[in-house]
Formats: C-alpha cells, structure tokens, sequence
C-alpha cells in the first residue's frame, strides 16, 4: 500500500505514520517527491488495515497495490477450479446449463417443468422455494414443501437441484435437500449468510449485487473461501443501470475479466441479466462467446400463469432454440455443449 | 395500474388480459388509441400482481398508477409519526442528534467516548458489537461483548443505545441490550432479517442501501411496519455514484421527499454520507435546513486508533462545533436543538 | 399519454387539464378510479409536450404510451436500414470490422496501421483527427494534418475513412476528407452538431453517450434522421458504471434490444466498451454473437507509443486473432465475416 | 505518478518503463516490494501522460499522486476567487440569487418575470436563448431575438444576464448581449466549447455535466482557465442517479468540496437538481447552510404556460418565500443575503 501525505504535511506527522506502520509490523519506506511525501508500506504478508492509516493526520489518501483477495485470486492459485455437482462438472469443457422456474409454485407445474428441462438438454434444476422479494405483499415461496418438491422432481429427472438460501438458521434445512445453495444478489454482501454457507459442505452459486464491483463479488467470494467451503461458482446477473427499456444490464466485460482475476468457474444468468424473454437467447449466445462456464435460465411451461418473472421465463419452445444456439456457440469456441 | 398492449396485438390476447385481470377480482376499462390500446384496471383494494400482467403475450408494458407502498405512506397516514426512546423523541420540535463510534472497539474507549456525546449534547447512543465488513480479514465487531458494553455506557449516561442488527436471530440477544435496532444499508433489501425485526418490540433505524431508491426504502419500511412494528425512523445515508473523492453522496433531496411521501421521521448520517471528516459539519448543517429529524454522527476521542472508519469520526472538538452548527440550523428552521 | 391527477385534485384543476389537452389539438378521455382520477390524451399525430402538462396544479404525473422516436422506430420503418459507404455495407449480411488508432499521430505511423488494417481484413478505417481530450494538457489531434493524411491512407488502401467530428463548423471540412462522421460519445447530446450533422450528406457513426439510456441515444439519432441525413449507424460503446476493473462496461443487452427498437444498423466498439486490451477479443465475439453489424476496433502497430488509448489498442497480431474469432461467430450466427 | 509492474514483469520490462519515463524528462525511482515492483516518477512539473506508461508491457496500472488541475486547484491558488458582474460579486460575503424562466418565451412574458425577480430581491436574471433539449421536436428557443428581449429586461431591471452558450461559433454573438455564459451540463465535456469560452472576455458559469465528477468538472473548468479566461464561476445542478420520484439529484457534498479542492465560486441550481417544485426551497436552504456562494432558480410568472421546465419553476409567491428562507439561512451561516 502506498500513503500520499498532504502538501503541507508537517514532519511529526510523517513520523506518526511510520510508527503506526511499524507498530503493525511493517516497514515504511519514504519518497520525497518535489510536491508530495509517499510512504510505501512493505507489508508481513497479513491484510494491512487501510483505514487506519487514512485516517491519520497529515494523509491525503492511500492507494493499494496488491487486491485485497486471495484465495478467490488467480494470481494465488494460477490453475480453474471446476464445481462438480451431482456429475455435471461447472468450470470444464462443457458450457452448463441450468434451467427452471423463478419459484417453485406447485408440485405439478414443478415436475412439468423438471421433465422439460431434462427433456431439452439442461443438466440441472433452478427453483426457488424461499423467495426475497421487494413487497411484502407478493408470493414469498413455499418454504419446505418447495424444497421437498424439489427433491421429488430431482429423483425424477437426476437433475441437481440449486435453490436460493436467504438466511442463516436455513443452511443445514436448505442443505439437506439442495445440490447447490445459491446466494442471491441482494444477499452478496449479507456477510452472516456468507459466513454460515462457508461453513457448509454444499457447492455455492454467488450472485453478484445489482450494484457490485467485480472486487465485490471476489471478496463475497473470499468470504465463503475463507470458511472452507471451496466450491464456489460466480454468477453474472446483470447490473443496475439507468437503462428503462430492460430490467438489468448484463455485464458481458464480467466474464473474461473474472476469468483474468480469479480460478472460481463464471456463470451468466441472461434472465435476470435483461429481464425480457425476447433478449434471452441472443444475450446467451454473447455470453457462452465470452467464455462463460455455465448458463442459468428461467423455463417455465405457463409463463403467464407464472407468481414471479414469467415475462423473463422462455417458454419450451424458445428453451429449445436456445439450447441449439448455445451448442453452436460453444463449438465456436472450442467448448462442448 | 394501465397496461399497454403492443401495436399488433390481436383481439385474443386483449381478451386474455381482461379475462386475467377479471379472475384476479378486478374491473378491466378498455381505452383504444389511435396507435395503441389500453387497459385500465380497476382494483379491488388488494395490490395488484404486475408481473402477472406484464408477461402475457401482447402486452407491451404495465404502468403502476398508485405507488406500491400504504403503511409507509402519508397518503394514508397523514400525521407525522415520531418515536420516542428512552424518553427522547425522533420526528417531533427537536432535532435529535445521536453519536458514537462507528465500532465498539473496548469497554474503556467506548465509555470514554459515552461520556464525551452525553457532554456535548448528543441525545442518543451509537456503536456497533456486529459489523457487517467488505472483507471476512477486518474487525467484525466484538458481538455479546460490545451489547454488554453498550448497555453499560446507557447505565453511565442515560442516553440510549442505537446498535445494528445483521442476523434474524440475533433478536431476541440485541432487543434484549439496545432501545434502538438498526437495519444497515446492506441490510435494506434483507427480507428475512426485515421480517424479524418487524416482529420484534422495539424501535427500528432503517438506513437507506447504497443504490436505493425512496420506493425501495419505503418498500423496505413497508416490511416492517406489516409485521406489526410501527416505530420506523428512516435513515439517509448516502448513496454511491462515480464521485472518487467522497465516499458517498449524501442526498439531500431525500430529506424533504421522504417527508413529503412518508410519515415516518427522517435522520441523516452526515459521517457515511460524505466519508470525509472536513464535510461532515457542512452536510449536518444542510440537513438540518431541509429538515431532518436528526443526525446521527461518528465521534471518536481516538479515531487514529478506531479500528474502522476513523477517517469520517469526528473528535470532540470537532463534534463539539457541529452541535452549535445544528443548533444554530434549527433556529433558523423553527426547530429545536 | 396518460395523465395522473393527484388523489385530492379539485374539479377545476382537472377542467384546466381537459381544456390544455384541448387546446393542443387534442382529446382528453377520462377515467374515474377509486383513488386516482386519469385521463388519457389522445393524440392528433404530433408529438405531444409532456412538460406543459405535468406542471399544471393537481397533476401528479404523466405517462408516456408511445415511444418519442419514430423516425428512429422500428415500429414505423420495420425493414432493416443498411448504410453503404464505398461499396462496403453496414447492416447487410456481413460483419464489418473498423479498425486504425484512436488518433492520427503521424503519416508514417498512420500509412503503416492502415495498411496492416487492410491486409488483416479490416474494411474500413478510423482514427481522429480531432480528439476531445478530458485534459487540456494532452494531445488534442493534428486537425486538418491529420485529415490529409487519413484521404491518402484510404487513396492507398481503398478502406473508406471514419473520422470524429466536433464542431459544427467543421463538417464542411471534415466531410470533404472522409466518408464517415463519428459523432464522440461526449457530443451525443450536443444538439448543434447534430443538427449540423443532420444537413450534412455523409453516413454518421453515432457513439452512444457514455451515461445515455437506448432512448436518449435513438432520441440523438432522431435529431440527425429529421435534418435529413437517413445515412446513421448507432454504435455502443461502454457505459460508465462503478466498476474499477474496466474502463467502462460494454452493454451487450443494446444490441439485440436496438436491433428490436429500430431499423439502424448497430456497430460496437469492444476497445472503448472495455479498456482493457485482454478484453477486447471476448467481447468482440460476444458482440458478434449477440447480433452486432460490426465492430469499430483500436489498432496500433507500436501501441507502447501511441498518444492516446495505447492501452486497449491491439497490435496486428492480436487484431489476427480478432478477425479470425469474430469470422468463426459470424458463421455461427449465420453471416459472413 | 507511480506504476505498478505486474507480478511477472520481467527486468525488460522494468527497463523500457524506466526508458520511457526518462525520455520524457522524468526520473524513476524503483521500489522493489515482496509481490510488486513499483516506481514513482519525479515530474519535471508539466503533466505526465499516464495512458503511454499504462499501455506498456509488463504494467499492471498506474495511480496519479498529484491532482490534474492545477490552475482550477485551491493548492495553487490558495485564496478565493470571486467573479464581479455588473456590481454583484459572486465569491464574496453575499448570497447571490439569480432567478427567471428556464427559457425566454416572449418578450412580454420574459419582461414581466425579470421585474418581479428584481422586485423579490434576485440579483441577476438567467434565462435561455438557446435551448438544448432531447427531442428535436420540442421548443428550441427564440435564439438571437431571445438575446435581444434579455438585454432589453437587464435595460429595464438593471440586473445582469446569464445565458447559455451551445456552439462555439456563437460566442462572439452571445457576448454582445449577455453578462455571463452559462455552459450547460451536457456540454460540460464539449471541449470546442470550452476552448471558445475560454478566448472569451466574460464571466462563465459552468455547470458540472450530469454524470460528471469533481475532478471533470475541475478538468473543464482548467480547459476555461487554460485559454485564459479566470472568470469562472462553478454550478452544481444535481446528478443523475438511479431515483425516479426525483429528475436529478443534488450533490449537496459538492459544495463544501468544491470549497475545499478549488478557489472558484460555487453555485447551486435547485431547480434543475430537484425537477420538482416542491423540493426548491428546502434544498435551496441546504445548499446555502453547506455554503453555496449562490442559488440560480427557476422562477416564471406562469408556469402552467411554459415552454419547458414549468413543473420546477417557482411561482412569484413561492419566490419570496425561497428568498426569506435563503436571507435567513444566510445570516445563520454568517453571510449576507
């Protein structure tokens, strides 16, 4: 890390900021330019704490140079880590796709849309049974019984299951149904909940806040690693942006760039990366050309009886082509489909 | 709400929109343009499922005519709602200002810094035991520990104790410590710890999350106050934009249209609304002129020391400054200080 | 457009809205609900002003129905637009590549990057002769040194020549060199080179505005489109977001979204919409994939001493691997590359 | 400036980089961490293009130590500038009020506001000649015989005119009738604009873009200053955010940070950076409790009739009020309203 002292910083200050440095167990070393002092912090290999410093008196600003995660980084653990779940394999050759509806609604339509999704080519299940949602008045999900007919249509289908988890106490509940617990985007930064899933022994899917960094999400990431669960997946979900026409901005840039900085496999979410079902295939298309591991995608069989993002939801039909332009696409770049 | 059909759309899906919102207990007005048709719904008192409409086939777009939120709305609920603590009342004459370090970092520090916001005038308690931090490396507060503190602090100065609350289970051990809860910015959209709280007997601090809007923080208000909790304050606490030299953007405009949308009293947190020591008196002072109910505000008698945001903590003299500022802005807005 | 009036809007008020409506040219339709009176405005072919409505007493909103685009619409000119600068088309079958560096620096360098632009394949060339530099203390382009060199670049090659416009009164001049006008993401919304760029009988390249929404950068468009000049490419170009990683975000959602909105052809700019040379080729591919009518790339021979952009400028090698990419997406999409 | 190498940066690399700072007349000072190598670059006091070190191999990024601006800096220029126009001084102990229509509509309706902004106590007269606006179909502006009616209401009122300029070649034009140039928010970064303001021989009032920053609103203002123009007075207009209750959100941080990086005045726009009538005067008196040097306000005689803006222009009544609410808020900051 490297502190800019002030232009008119007095040097009782400057020798206040070396102490505190060295009190952290780190060496400082001083450059005098013509118009600012720089201290280098030369760290013990720990995380410095960067406020500190700001803080003090006489200190403009501190810039860091090395990226505040680890065992997310790339730089840390050169080779991809791959998540296997249930035998499907996320981070390898193969593009992933993941597929069903925002909510576990009922049993029946549940199963309807399993057997689809088997039908049509994805390899495992999406399907919400706790649901956040931005009014208190709307659908909140079935709670267990939805985890329960998860595991039903799992049997059916030997699709895994991946399911949203939204609170600590839910973990050994949710776990013991789910293949993959996911957490959602306004939960990234729920840092109790990140605590708790890293203690579980259950592959994660981590989606990125609406509004995060790229650093964000590698730290929500760290977080999870640094409890000892190492099986976790990134999800690009669009951010937001002051765009009207579409209800997110999927951040195509995201997906080599968190191919560059981390090992974690990357997977796209173009449902709620556009929020309108006719941007979903060519949005999937951009995003397996971009290099993404996976891809996961609201079907729905009765979009318009749907409790929650049926204008997002494809249809079989449109799931179908989708399926045929994503293959295409992997072969394109070298992947399987 | 009003949904506009697509220029092509056929009579069929006209008729299956009305037949939609008939079955969902409301009344359909049809209104044809020259260009387009519309569809007013007629409600039935209950709110009403957009999505459900939104993805129908020819319907090009929903627009909501009434705003999403009734408990939190002034609307319906013309009188000003204030909340009284500890025998303090937020949302009447007097601007209330609470101070505190931003962690509760030791027993000694914390009482010291107590006594200090007593002397100068603060009326109510902060400091966090639970910290929600970036990185799983930083201090995460002292938890049980930092309540007993806290508790004892109040025992000392008779001021109350606002704390944050980051857990749904957590209740019943902060309720039993703290007279106010407060939700963080990150928390805002954390359904099930809103859900709690809303059970919970006990004032609540609501702060605004980084990229809300008003309707999400009134949505998030609109949460608790369903459960049954009506002692909401509101909090803004700055928004993030692509400003670099400020931590945030506090927005003042929030102030008078939160009082204009919503009974709920309204606090400003000047220290995470700019992030920067030298602004937060300025800020105090305009929040003041557009009418807040209260500040809440980082003091610190050692902020080179604090173990986070020390940088925006003021000292005493600093804070001692800030209250004759406020003092004098609520004069001058026919408050008192 | 639909008018909302306040919940407790007199009889008056709402006459005056009628009669306003009225006296437009117009017809006021009105519908009485439960909490909210609303009348609809039904529109006699020109575009209504919204503004004039909304600030009379008792009115709380307006809604617009139809979009404020039509030339631009697709909805009102459904067949695809193409744009054919010296034999080579823009929104036909094939993907176009554009590539040169960000500005004209030298004859020398210029001559070499254009010719390697054309033996890789490229088919048309850019590069600035008048650069809008954030700093008045960088290089701000050769000016008309700069377009001279450019014409003897495409005499050279045969590429057609794209070059950015800044100032109305340049258009003579610049359109007297080149055969493409680029209109700079910052002059978007500058209204009187629009206008300028309207009268004038040369293609544009229209960059979206780095903070403008799918309907402020068709409103630009609609602004040439009405002066006259029907020749407009749209071109994405990156968003500004929070991220800190990239230099922008390239939205990859506009591409098929413009392609439903209007009939203009749409180019994307990978070098800008990302920053960042590694990231270049992936978007490409994505941008490819998701439907773009070609690409606008950064290319320099010795990008270690290029004056502005070197950073996200390919070098020839690099633009090899990019044509070779973007030609296996094209086919796989169904074009030729 | 520092750079920071890439981990595996080799010695090479290190040595072009070392190069290339010295053949720019600098000098490199080498500091060799445990991860990073990084060097610092000792100026020659002009500034230094970063982008031609980011873009050389074997560098990870760089980070500017020194701010852009310079002759915009409070650093450099340590005490306040004040801009004087027709016996007002912006800058100084007074509260300057400049208030009137968004755009001149007519001779009479224009005549009719300037005498009761005079009579209500504003200091100068605002009102625009030549109107940017999104749609190419909405009023432009009555352009020179604009101008004219705004010199015949400064004849008549004895206040001076701000006005805005939106093409270069409109400058000497422009001056011939106005007191001050008022650049708007969109051209903020049209950098022809501000070399042409720049030559000019009159006071500017630059107002920061909407999505612009702190340092680009300094940057353009160097772009004024640089081509010798000192007479530059700052407006902040309120930000663009992801709010819909609100047209813009006012950056109240602006202003005391504004105080603090640059000598020049600061002006707030509440009209603009509210959009909504109802929320001027509270942020009015915010923007002088944080210490705004002046207020330019909508103001229109009536409004319901305006050609644009109406629903945020102040009535006369409410006028007065915003001017008493001002004066007072002025006094209990320790100026003169």
């Amino acid at each position: 890390m490297i502190v800019i002292m002030k232009a008119g910083a007095t040097p009782t200050q400057l020798t206040n900021v070396i102490a505190q440095i060295e009190s952290d167990g780190c060496q400082a070393h001083v450059s005098r330019g013509e118009e600012r002092t720089l201290v280098g912090i030369i760290g013990n290999g720990r995380p410095f704490d960067r406020e500190r410093i700001e803080q003090m008196d006489g200190v403009e600003k501190t810039m860091p140079v090395l990226r505040p995660f680890k065992r997310a980084s790339r730089e840390f653990h050169p080779e991809d880590t791959s998540v296997t779940v249930g035998g499907i394999t996320v981070g390898g050759p193969d593009v992933v796709v993941m597929a069903g509806p925002c909510a576990v609604e009922s049993r029946e339509r549940m199963l309807e849309i399993a057997h689809e999704a088997k039908d049509l080519g994805a390899k495992m299940l999406r399907g919400g049974a706790y649901k956040p949602r931005t009014s208190p008045y709307s659908f909140q999900g079935l709670g267990e019984e939805g985890l329960e007919i998860l595991a039903e249509a799992r049997e059916q289908t030997g699709l895994p299951v991946v399911t949203e988890i939204i609170q600590p106490e839910l973990v050994p509940l949710v776990t013991s149904y789910a293949d993959v617990l996911q957490v959602g985007a306004r939960n990234m930064q729920n840092f109790a909940l990140l605590h708790a899933v890293g203690k579980a022994q259950c592959p994660v899917l981590l989606k990125r806040g609406m509004m995060s960094t790229m650093e964000e999400l590698l730290m929500a990431a760290e977080y999870i690693l640094s409890h000892g669960n190492t099986q976790v997946m990134l999800c690009e979900r669009g951010i937001r942006t002051l765009e009207t026409y579409t209800r997110n901005t999927l951040d195509i840039n995201a997906v080599p760039l968190l191919k560059h900085l981390t090992h974690l496999p990357v997977v796209v979410d173009p449902s709620h990366g556009t929020g309108k079902r006719e941007l979903v295939e060519p949005v999937s298309r951009a995003a397996v050309a971009a290099g993404a591991d996976g891809l996961i995608v609201e079907l729905h069989t009765r979009p318009d009886e749907a409790l929650s993002d049926g204008g997002q939801s494809l249809r079989p039909a449109e799931f179908r082509e989708l399926m045929e332009s994503v293959s295409r696409m992997a072969v394109a770049v070298g992947r399987n489909a």
